[in-house]
């Protein structure tokens, strides 16, 4: 053990999906092990079965205090959430107790957080309508680390490996999202863009801005948004000393910054950003006709603590089947502890 | 030789630029020696200049009309357009020989093309600047087809490998992207992405239909034109038998096409097709600088003749460094020879 290792709170998410055997499978990563401790939290039962289901040899270490744990080879330290009846919540459901064990074990992990108890927080997948049902009503869960650490302005950033996006908007229409391209908010995302890239290390981010139209609109035949709001944004956030480069022509930004040229790249709209990560991140396997691969990750930006989650659902179909991927999930916690190490110095 | 194999005039495109190097490099590929016979178009000093910067080894055979091709081992042949002084055409320079070079071979190839003289062309990149330079003002290669061959109505496919994607809009802002989004445009591009599939011999082809807007508007909660547009497109393809699926979220519908879900998905404007294209097709070399591969390509749909394109420019900066890739030519060719195979039957 070394206790100088960031230590990560990962809730089990809904316990009715592929949380729980994600998380064993994760946990043994070497990748993991070097880079952080781990406190599980939430049921330990769900952990118990989902063994059943990936033949994991770990022995789950139910804690009542993080000062409990052990952070041992061999040990999974889970911090009891309590009162959850794993009867109620068969896998691959959507339910109430289901949405309940993920609930508590999100508002527990915060806790943990906000008392400095833990260095960052991952979450594993929720299932939205199980929550409602169990009679929570959040959009997801970063409307719960909103209400809970008491935040208003925070923002979306995807991650898969040195890929980093952050959005200028995101859940609106396409026709919406080009009236939200004004110079002050594309401005705001690339100071929010340049500081994560601080917050993991980076000493001099350089932040690909993307444009909005194709060919950027070449010179306002085609569109003026370039020329008009992000432009200025750029020339305004340079002033500032932040090293904005664009804006870059939406098809070949994304290729450039896998290629090494930024350090994030801000997207102008949804689909702009998240279809270059899925591209990359979700691999199919033909033969075994299942997803071999889902790699991405995100990040709310703007807490007071850290938080990724991984970039995919409760995947009910693929639960208790050793199948799903644990991919995301180590990518997330990989960045968790990169931010807590760099917070910590 | 094998003259049942399908005969490829491909042209030179600029001669300041990567063209020829990267021809020599293409037809001493297995892939396309076994699947096609090429002949050349262009000037053929311009490929006995590129022999000093690639090493080639290739005899070069200058004939002056296609029965005179040898399409024997070891040899290139090249049909000499005539008329061009490669002393006014200095590598990586933008001039009028060498616009008015991959001008002449176009219009060459199409001709071949339209009085049945070769079964397919493939084109390299040409410069737009020098083009209109040299007094040939064409927006590009496929204004120049769409003239001399009396097309008026044609569409552009991309594709790497087995990843197709034709498009409802293209150069356009993306405003106005959103408006063109109408029913019959959409059911006329499902139609054209049916045809193309056919054409390249898949019996029953899936066509995967992208929506507009983010997770395609979530039930009208955020744009609508999935349900005012799309989907009435669909029903109707699918009433005519075309096997059209969707809409299907733009961030999954390409991770789904590259699973092998698809044969062709229809993207709804320029770049959310082109941002997957790229960011699969073109790979940095990281130590080298340099892009390793650059593997898409062009396909124009609607006319009397193939017609398919290298996806990249002259590359100027890499002309006569033997740095340029030839994946993209490779796959073009490859393209042009499956399309040609299957006009034969």
């Amino acid at each position: 053990m070394n206790a100088t290792k960031p230590l990560i709170a990962l809730t089990l998410g809904d316990i009715c999906g592929i949380g729980p055997e994600i998380t064993l499978k994760a946990v043994e990563d070497a990748r993991v092990q070097a880079g952080c401790r781990i406190l599980a939290v939430g049921c330990p039962a769900a952990l118990e079965r989902a063994k059943g289901f990936t033949g994991s040899a770990l022995t789950i270490h139910a804690v009542e205090r993080p000062e409990d744990a052990l952070y041992a080879p061999g040990t999974l330290d889970v911090l009891d959430v309590g009162d959850i009846d794993i009867d109620k919540a068969p896998i691959a459901t959507v339910c109430r107790e289901g949405g309940r064990s993920a609930f508590i074990a999100v508002r527990e992990a915060i806790a943990l957080a906000m008392a400095d108890k833990v260095d960052a927080t991952v979450t594993n997948p929720l299932n939205k309508e199980a929550m409602n049902l169990a009679g929570y009503h959040y959009a997801g869960h970063t409307e719960i680390y909103a209400e809970y650490t008491g935040t208003k302005h925070y923002s979306m950033m995807l991650a898969d490996g040195d890929l980093r996006v952050i959005h200028v908007s995101t859940h609106v229409s396409l026709r919406e999202a080009c009236d939200r391209v004004k110079r002050q908010r594309v401005l705001e995302v690339i100071r929010l863009a340049h500081d994560a890239c601080k917050q993991l290390g980076i000493a001099q981010p350089v932040v690909g801005v993307a444009g909005l139209n194709p060919h950027c609109g070449e010179g306002g035949l085609f569109g003026r948004e370039e020329i008009e709001e992000i432009e200025p944004a750029i020339r305004q956030a340079q002033a500032e000393g932040i090293r904005a480069e664009g804006p870059v022509p939406p098809d070949t930004v994304f290729s450039k910054a896998c290629g090494g040229w930024y350090d994030i790249v801000v997207a102008m709209y949804h689909d702009q950003g998240h279809i270059p990560l899925k591209v990359l991140g979700f691999q199919y396997d033909r033969e075994l006709r299942r997803w071999k691969s889902v790699r991405g990750v995100n990040i709310t930006l703007g807490l007071p603590i850290i938080r990724v989650a991984v970039d995919h659902g409760t995947a009910f179909d693929q639960v208790g089947k050793n199948t799903a991927s644990c991919d995301s999930l180590i990518n997330a916690i990989d960045y968790a502890a990169r931010f807590a190490a760099q917070r910590k110095r």
